[in-house]
């Protein structure tokens, strides 16, 4: 049955376990495989053909692992790549903008919105895109934020420095008057009490794994695909980086001991290893 | 082009008119047409078998009129007869039910969920089945509110027994301790800030009307039927009442004058007059 096929989804490194995570939580009869491109993380400033290569490679190993779906877990390969992907692969795929576009279409009063995201991100000006084609009178006002991603990766979210910096690059969503903001990486959520104490009550912030979550139910609904009758999925996680910082890191953001494997992506043969 | 057809959206009476607002909000390049079926209202405590009768007969009409989705804006009519409606159109057919759903599952923290809707709603079962597809370890306490209906058609939101009688009716979901409730009707809405009142801010409020925009967003753009370049919209609204009626109190829930026509259904021939 295709419905019981896992969900496949992918990242530059573990942002898109927060998607996991949501996964788990919305969807719990959903078998998921996971692929963290660990070994050439970060994506968010490398030159868009190089996100395009790696995140086809990836893509094309999930689809060879036999998924019904794939989500791209990574806003940076989303803002580079999904259109084309959408195309390539005939399973559906879903990226985590349009979900973080739509919430924020729905909760918006004022019409003025706020995105935070990756250099490369927010450079595509793929968020505004989508939310303009939908009502052209939006107003977006999008900045990149590269140190976030680093504070959430070396676990400094609780350090004295990350509150100043949070502080220090969100100041103009204040002055701009947004009343939603779209935490535009799958790595931001692990912020989000940081950025709520900064932004305060009356912005609401658009939590894309969530939203990703979500829309993976819709879509799956809507084609048949939802897995209905699974009491005990699994969830397998692949990393081309090495196994155990994988499992340590891993383990800590889902909330339970991982099984992980290694994989080689980039050689004419991918080679998958129990770890 | 298809993406240019108007989206069809009907209720009983006035309810769906919160979606049509909805629609309005969040997609505000769409065509639409609206049918109350005014002169049959309301269809909360009338037989399945009546419903679903007026129901095609209703879902007929609209696609006469060429339209793109159908928007089922009624609970009552989704809980008796979405998955029929589905197979009977081949155009994509919405309904209120699993939107408040998924928004419900993407909302809870505590797993605790209430469901308030008319008799006919509750009795059918349809939110806790939806709910427990998804999430067999759900929980779901459902309670029908037959007055609320009532208090939102004769404009009563603000009388002094309103808040006693909401009070009255939504005590239970204390004493059962749930952090989500959906609103199972397109007229409660109107009647939001009271429940909110009464349930507190620990208690988020699921309006189906606002999800089934976003899911319209969601299903449309899926399938390529978007309107992307409509800067003047139009929105025709059809009554089976009599036009008058339909125009002062429609106005008023839409918040500008209507444009309105009457229909006769359940005749051979169903008939439009200009009104």
């Amino acid at each position: 049955m295709p419905s019981q096929l896992p969900i496949g989804c992918f990242d530059s490194g573990f942002g898109g376990l927060t998607v996991v995570k949501e996964i788990m939580r919305q969807l719990p009869q959903e078998n998921l495989i996971y692929l963290g491109d660990n070994n050439r993380y970060p994506y968010g400033s490398r030159p868009p053909e190089e996100v395009r290569a790696f995140t086809f490679e990836i893509m094309d190993f999930l689809v060879r692992q036999g998924v019904k779906m794939i989500i791209m877990g990574c806003n940076t390969a989303t803002a580079v790549c999904l259109p084309e992907a959408r195309q390539r692969y005939k399973m559906p795929v879903l990226g985590v903008i349009t979900p973080g576009s739509r919430a924020a279409i729905t909760a918006t009063r004022s019409g003025r919105i706020g995105v935070i995201g990756t250099e490369v991100t927010i450079r595509s000006d793929a968020y505004a895109r989508e939310l303009q084609r939908i009502n052209p009178r939006l107003e977006v006002f999008s900045k990149a934020c590269p140190p976030f991603v680093h504070i959430v990766e070396t676990d400094e979210v609780e350090a004295p420095l990350t509150m100043e910096v949070v502080q220090d690059y969100l100041q103009v969503f204040h002055d701009q008057r947004v009343d939603t903001l779209i935490l535009g990486c799958t790595h931001y959520p692990l912020l989000q009490h940081v950025i709520a104490r900064v932004m305060g009550n009356q912005v609401q912030l658009i939590n894309s794994a969530e939203e990703t979550a979500r829309e993976a139910n819709t879509v799956l609904s809507e084609r048949g695909l939802l897995n209905e009758s699974n009491p005990a999925p699994y969830y397998h996680y692949v990393t081309t980086g090495t196994v155990d910082h994988f499992r340590t890191i891993g383990s800590k953001w889902i909330g339970q001991p991982l099984t992980v494997r290694r994989v080689d992506l980039g050689d004419s043969e991918s080679q998958a290893t129990a770890g």
